[in-house]
């Protein structure tokens, strides 16, 4: 028995050791070819398994990656809760630019971004998986930090959690002649642009 | 010679207007399928003439979109120098939002931002023929903002242009469950807004 149950967890190790080599290999494969181009075979190859090894995990391409989306979520830029708006804002813009200083996470983003916009579907997945919990985080963010007296009592907060967001992300994510990602701004002064600009988020 | 004239002229004309033809067929692939999936067969077939008249004009797929791209870009978001800055800044917001508000010119442009990430000479042409002059025109209205005294004199005009640019666009381009655009912000708000923040970007 006790060897049956230790093949059965050394069998399920496995399998998780897999999944984990095939993400990498989806990722490796959005990055480079983009959500519309790319295929379960050339998955399946950068992975050195068989294609039964990913349809037994997923039906079709689509849910592959949206389920890929939803567990990498996790993951994703955390919203900060200091007790404290400047701290929050200066952890989320150092975690924001850890993530964009990543060329294959920027490419990764941009491309489904940008097939989101094409496919009701995945834009819908997406906005369930990521969007919605993290404006859920923004807002409380914004609404402790107005108990606190740090933003004005009629903050628009729709308006303040897209101004903190773009801005954040406001270094372009185009590439410079020389192929690389432009430098990001000096820290400090991108935190105080953001916090004058989302006092000035009033309803 | 006069008839041999009308009819060069005549010539000259119908392909003019082949060109239109094709030039709505390629953003209308754009739109639908993308970059990375578009064929010089299905723009042909779209546009109703033969894959030899899109390769009289272009070589390839990436010249051919490369070249419409530059024809547009005197059509964009064009900078205003108005001699006000708050004038400047509702007049950019405002055709910004006129061309965000139509979803196949939202669904092109994230799909060649997209690529363009990952095809360095796309990325390249785009810079040249968009980013570089836009970029300029942007700065000469800051600076004029400066000189009279409505922007200080200490102004980081790259963080302020980024963001100008990263909070016009504030508004996320994801759809909403319905598959609709978000709907803009209020115009006043949101100049008021761009306002405070670019005063903010001092050196």
């Amino acid at each position: 028995m006790e060897t049956h149950g230790r093949r059965v967890a050394g069998a399920a190790l496995l399998r998780e050791r897999v999944t984990e080599v095939i993400t990498a290999a989806v990722l490796d494969e959005l990055a480079d070819t983009g959500y519309a181009r790319m295929s379960m075979e050339a998955v399946a190859r950068r992975a050195g398994v068989g294609k039964a090894a990913l349809y037994r995990r997923w039906p079709s391409k689509e849910v592959m990656v949206q389920q890929i989306v939803d567990t990498l979520a996790g993951n994703a830029v955390p919203i900060p809760d200091t007790g404290n708006l400047r701290e929050d804002v200066s952890g989320y813009v150092a975690h924001a630019a850890a993530l964009r200083n990543d060329l294959r996470t920027t490419r990764i983003i941009a491309d489904l971004s940008a097939e989101a916009i094409r496919n009701p579907q995945l834009a819908q997945s997406f906005s369930a998986a990521l969007r919605e919990p993290r404006r859920a985080a923004g807002t409380t963010m914004l609404h402790h930090a107005m108990e606190r007296g740090e933003l004005p009592a009629d903050l628009d907060t729709d308006l303040a959690l897209d101004c903190l967001v773009a801005l954040t992300h406001a270094r372009p994510q185009t590439l410079t002649a020389s192929g690389e990602l432009a430098a990001p701004y000096s820290h400090d002064r991108l935190v105080e642009v953001i916090l004058v600009a989302l006092a000035a988020c009033r309803r």
